[in-house]
């Protein structure tokens, strides 16, 4: 039996990061229909002034504060309606002068002389094209000014952003119809070992129905990975071997996730390290689920592997924990969502390693309580009825009742 | 100008679920791989127990505890290895007899009469079959029971989950290799006024690009919707009309977003309850933003209508509130994320309505922080720079320094 020399989970991130420089993704073009879920390639600054022009958000008439400055209940300043401003119409010919008023309806034009918008529920037409105004008004009053909300040259969305739809409307706004996001990997996903059999077989003794397979190729699919194949492999090196160069030809990433046990480890080691001209980057990381972790690089077809713990619990941890983390550093784009959360009970953490601690999140009065959700190795079920889990770094003897943690939610 | 009688969000609410009780979404089965996102339609229990034999986590070798309680590290007991679990092979004819042992590596299955497994590294071949174990077991150490990941009959999964990776996982690991899915709403998504430009048009003077059907676009697909159309339609009746009727016969939902002016939103009023056989449900709400919404039921097609507020924080405010709502309700897949919050302003409510406050949260030291992000009326950057939102009921006056708020965040 080979002793692994672990990487701690920083190093193996920095190794990672370090020999895969080459996987940064690469941009393209995409029309704003379609760009909701990706991440932005570059920033987006705006060309243009939002509005573009002087904007009133009340129906009401456009005045000259001046001429109203006196107008009450009881005493109503009398105007002259000299005209009126019609959505989708060129309005920018009209102008309110001295004594003047002019119909603005809401989004409507502010025309130039006038520095406020009266609410119509102040004026009354008076006949004879006068209207009475029972209400004064401060300068710049129900009137959105030129570039108030987005001013040209304003950072309008960051690099790495994961476009929401609201974002979309700020793109849509400004007049950016298409902008560059980053090209998502490919990702081919091989589980191997005899036991397998799939999802829609009952096993037979001795075997097991493949479950990794499935959890990271939809854990890929969330991410926004393109994924090019998922395959179950039998513990036959031919067969691995020709599984992996097939994937090095158009995959980004080959995620091979093998058995638990010893005898499967090396196997699953020396075959990872056989197809990666790089060789093995880390074999085996300090962490808590997560041990036998393979990372490994291919210069030739710039091809990432990485094989992963068989425990399901721990292959998709540990997939977070590089892959995902990985990702996120390349792109920007750190979509996690994290909850400050107290613990009430002792937490013990794996000494030397980092701990993955699977919690459950209860909404207390003014806090949040994460409850520990213990789970025995292999077993797949605390996963699902987890809410997220907090990290215990390599140094720290655990969790104090009444400490807080920080919460990564499952996407 | 007529009097809107608003209704309470709650109200809005209520009203709509009641009239629009036909739109409960029906199910199809879907296939594993295809799974993640969806939404489940029913309550998914377990027909088996996971594991279905007593397994073990490590490499090791199954004994009976009693043969090795005195053992240790100075006087190991010695046993005869009497057989090997391999995986993916049927060990289920192999037993541990007294004194004797049986190699079992991690995840396999552990023999009859063994009570316990020994890890490897404690063991050490003596020759002539025999190994020396040199540290005692407590009964079950090591081994995970039948049925203690799963046991059948256990609920692996409750009606309304939204599929996440480590779900589809645990649906794998039980053999459910389809499950019953609730089929998203049709959503036509319309967008009306003679100022209207698409975003890759650069508006001339009084025009203004279509920003609604975007974002509502693009927040139907993140919430799983199948958009059936997004249209812009002049300010005409006749072509609004038409558009209503095109998209009553494909759609289960119509959100239709007209201008925020007086005279636009009288005309959006009519043309939807000309169009909704049971007539318009609700006519303005009480809430900040987003007044000016209108809800109706076409009972001939059984189609929602939704009519926006134009301006689109308020549009997707309204969106979020009464539609996004209302399908959590009937697929009983509540989401939301939500986040405490203290807040160390004083943020006024507006009296008698609803009032949804754009925040974003900092991180402190033992709490998140929500900052109030202020919009006026009509802007679109305050969505897309704020994290969530918080929600002040109409009874409230507002929110004071040190209170603490719960946070939606933005999905």
């Amino acid at each position: 039996m080979k002793l692994l020399t672990v990487d701690k989970v920083s190093e193996a991130r920095r190794k990672l990061k370090e020999c895969c420089g080459a996987l940064m993704p690469g941009n393209e073009s995409i029309g704003l229909a379609d760009a909701a879920g990706r991440i932005l390639a570059s920033d987006i600054f705006s060309k243009e002034n939002i509005p573009p022009y002087r904007r009133s958000i009340m129906d009401g008439y456009a005045v000259r504060t001046a001429d109203v400055g006196a107008a009450g209940d009881m005493i109503p300043s009398m105007l002259k309606v000299s005209g009126e401003v019609i959505l989708g119409f060129d309005s920018t010919g009209i102008s309110v002068d001295p004594g003047c008023c002019v119909y603005v309806p809401t989004g409507g034009y502010v025309p130039d002389g006038a520095d406020a918008v009266v609410m119509v529920e102040y004026c009354e037409p008076f006949g004879n094209g006068m209207l009475a105004v029972s209400k004064s008004a401060s300068p710049g009053e129900n009137v959105v000014q030129v570039g108030e909300d987005i001013a040209e040259g304003d950072l309008l969305l960051p690099k790495g952003r994961k476009l929401r739809p609201q974002d979309i409307g700020v793109l849509a706004a400004a007049g950016v119809s298409s902008v560059p996001v980053v090209i998502p990997w490919k990702v081919t996903v091989i589980s191997t070992g005899d036991e397998l059999v799939s999802p829609d077989e009952t096993p037979g003794p001795g075997r097991i129905r493949d479950i990794n397979t499935y959890t990271i190729a939809a854990r890929s699919a969330s991410e926004g990975f393109s994924i090019v194949r998922m395959i179950s492999v039998k513990d036959d090196e031919d067969a691995i071997e020709r599984a992996l160069e097939t994937a090095k030809a158009d995959s980004d990433v080959v995620v091979m996730s093998g058995g638990s046990s010893q005898g499967k480890k090396d196997m699953s080691a020396d075959l990872i390290g056989k197809a990666a001209d790089s060789g093995i980057i880390t074999h085996g990381i300090a962490a808590k689920p997560g041990k036998p972790t393979i990372t490994a690089y291919d210069s030739a077809s710039n091809t990432m592997f990485i094989g992963l713990p068989g425990h399901p619990a721990a292959a998709l941890m540990v997939y977070e924990q590089l892959l995902i983390h990985l990702w996120h550093d390349f792109t920007g784009c750190d979509d996690d969502i994290t909850v400050k959360a107290r613990v009430n009970t002792n937490i013990p953490a794996a000494p030397g390693r980092m701990t993955f601690q699977l919690v459950r999140l209860i909404s207390g009065e003014d806090e949040t309580e994460a409850v520990p959700v213990f789970a025995r190795s292999g077993m797949i079920s605390p996963m699902s009825s987890s809410d997220g889990y907090f990290v215990m770094s390599e140094n720290t003897e655990g969790i104090r009742p009444g400490d807080r943690v920080t919460v990564y939610l499952w996407r």
